[in-house]
């Protein structure tokens, strides 16, 4: 195999693929990155076998063939060749000895055979949904940060996203907190539910672009599902299991309606934090009355207090929050003000708006005055 | 105690004297900064005992007093309150209870007396130089990078600076290597002969701006160092000893002489650098001849060669280095060209200009072809 590229267009291909090279791993072909030239396009293909990450790379082909490489070490000698435009020249000769060239550095490295490389399993293309790509990268910013990646409970490690008709639902929680996201697609679809692992929806959020005209495909099938954007494709196993039933807690009864600035409320929560360690498990409380928010936070590093204005219609209520899970809902909303609404001090607090494109859900604490 | 500041002059001031806030202590005290304003100014000051650092801050004295605050708590407070326009208060009250306020917040914290802290030594100040602090903070970039400030020897972890008439050479050097910066300045001294603690060098390189006008003066007293510039004075302990004598090191007689583009050098070090691991111990292998350098490094994970174009004067030599000391050196070289001098492959390189104004030692490594 001889192939021939410009080292910029070889850099963003690895660094789209490298995406599914698991950051542990004792199977050394798990490591490799597989460039396969073997029929008329440059397809670079990595697969840790929960996630896959395919893309083609723009480049020449002089030979033909295939060969696995290790990836960090080839991005790291890719990323180090002077100058954007030079050209790689990456061949591959006897037992996968591979060189690269470009200008005055030559580097041999012993490459794997291709055919041990697990190449991604082929999907059913029946069941889809297309969103623009800005848009189902703001829907895993908007919920992944409620999920627990690290949980026991594999489903709370993964955003689950439900399509019916024209719209998808988006869900991550922990326990203490539910993110929903809502999208109104262009099109009518069928229907889907799956959870999709949460690392799987951080790696496509990342290579997935800004734009707002560009799209991505999104297929689902039995176990697996895959996306489709540009000249990559990403597949993923899906998490088993049924997911929580969230729709008995999405309450819409209140006692107390609160709108308040956004910003302002962020930022004096933000300041209360600095008296707070994580493991102190110390409350922020919130003291909402007619015209202002008293916010009072107190620990063994001291007091603070702070006020922020408020507009509120029912009933006064004090009631206490660990300050990350207010922090981080209103981190993502991006409207200038926002409505919370309360029962009592036992009860979740929602964020959401009037057409409930984003429904926050945070369960209070209990706290002493 | 009551102080008014805007929160910029204050985080800015804090900024400064918390560099000498030890990052592990038990003492308590250590962990503060004392606020002064027991006269017309309000002065900072933090002290480790090894390093002090002490500021004047901007602001108005509403009444008289000083107490002491922990730095870290003071510094998240201040960096966190809106806008840096926003005017801060600092009150202290009975048993030294201190209330920030700033807009709608206020904190509490507790403070400590301020009579418990030490205050900097008095300096003796007869015998000192002026440098711009351009100047100064080049010539640690220049130095520090090759002193060990780990080890064992606390002198392979000072800077020492010998002044003579007018001029001033500061060197680092950790056993495999030497750095030399030679300083001319303006007027002239008399002499010393100082070790610098590596950490209150680069601490006091931190502080200082890059403003070629502004001008920092140091004192040399005994056993302490004393540097002065607009409203800040940072007094360090010296390491105590006499310093290593590297006169008969620099020789000046040579077998090889090359010249060569300093950045793709440096570059096609860098790259080579991708197949050796710190744990490795491998080194580049220089093949110097007529119109060329020829590297190579072998490793586990592979080998690179590369070529790089230079003039030479005198023998071919082959001869190794570990890269790092070569990448270290040429960074901080601001030449566009760099010139170099060997012996033979068991001696040491000299990098260095005509002028001296920089000479760096590197000793080279055994290696097998």
């Amino acid at each position: 195999m001889k192939l021939e590229f410009s080292q910029e267009n070889l850099l963003n291909a690895l660094g789209i693929v490298s995406r599914a090279i698991p950051s542990r791993t004792t199977n050394p072909i798990l490591e490799c990155i597989l460039f396969d030239a073997s029929e008329d396009k440059i397809r670079l293909t990595a697969n840790d076998t929960e996630l896959g990450i395919e893309t083609e790379a723009e480049g020449t082909i002089l030979e033909r063939g295939k060969v696995a490489l290790n990836a960090r070490l080839t991005l790291d000698i890719i990323r180090k060749l002077e100058g954007g435009t030079s050209s790689v020249t990456i061949e591959s000769g006897e037992n996968f000895a591979v060189t690269i060239r470009c200008e005055d550095s030559v580097f041999q490295i012993q490459g794997r055979n291709g055919e041990e490389f697990s190449y991604l399993p082929q999907i059913d293309r029946d069941n889809y949904i297309c969103l623009t790509q800005f848009t189902l990268k703001e829907a895993v910013r908007k919920t992944l940060f409620a999920a627990a990646l690290n949980d026991t409970n594999k489903m709370m490690g993964g955003i689950y996203a439900e399509v019916n008709g024209d719209t998808v639902k988006f869900v991550a929680l922990d326990g203490h907190r539910i993110a929903v996201n809502n999208v109104t697609m262009r099109e009518t679809y069928g229907s889907a539910k799956v959870i999709i692992p949460g690392k799987t929806m951080s790696e496509v959020s990342k290579i997935m672009t800004d734009d707002n005209e560009k799209e991505v495909l999104i297929y689902f099938s039995k176990n697996s599902i895959l996306f489709e954007f540009e000249k990559t494709i990403v597949i993923s196993r899906l998490i088993e299991g049924e997911y929580f039933r969230i729709g008995h807690m999405m309450s819409h009864d209140y006692e107390t309606k609160v709108t308040v600035n956004r910003l302002k409320f962020l930022n004096s929560i933000d300041r209360a934090t600095i008296l707070i360690r994580e493991s102190d498990h110390k409350p922020i409380i919130l003291n909402i009355r007619d015209g202002g928010i008293h916010l009072t936070v107190k620990s063994s590093y001291g007091t603070m207090d702070g006020d922020v204005p408020c507009t509120k219609e029912g009933r006064d209520l004090m009631i206490a929050f660990n300050p990350k899970y207010l922090l981080d809902a209103m981190r993502v909303i991006d409207d200038e003000e926002i409505t919370l609404y309360f029962t009592n001090a036992k009860s979740p607090c929602y964020i959401r708006d009037d057409a409930e494109s984003y429904i926050h859900l945070i369960l209070p604490v209990n706290f002493v005055v």
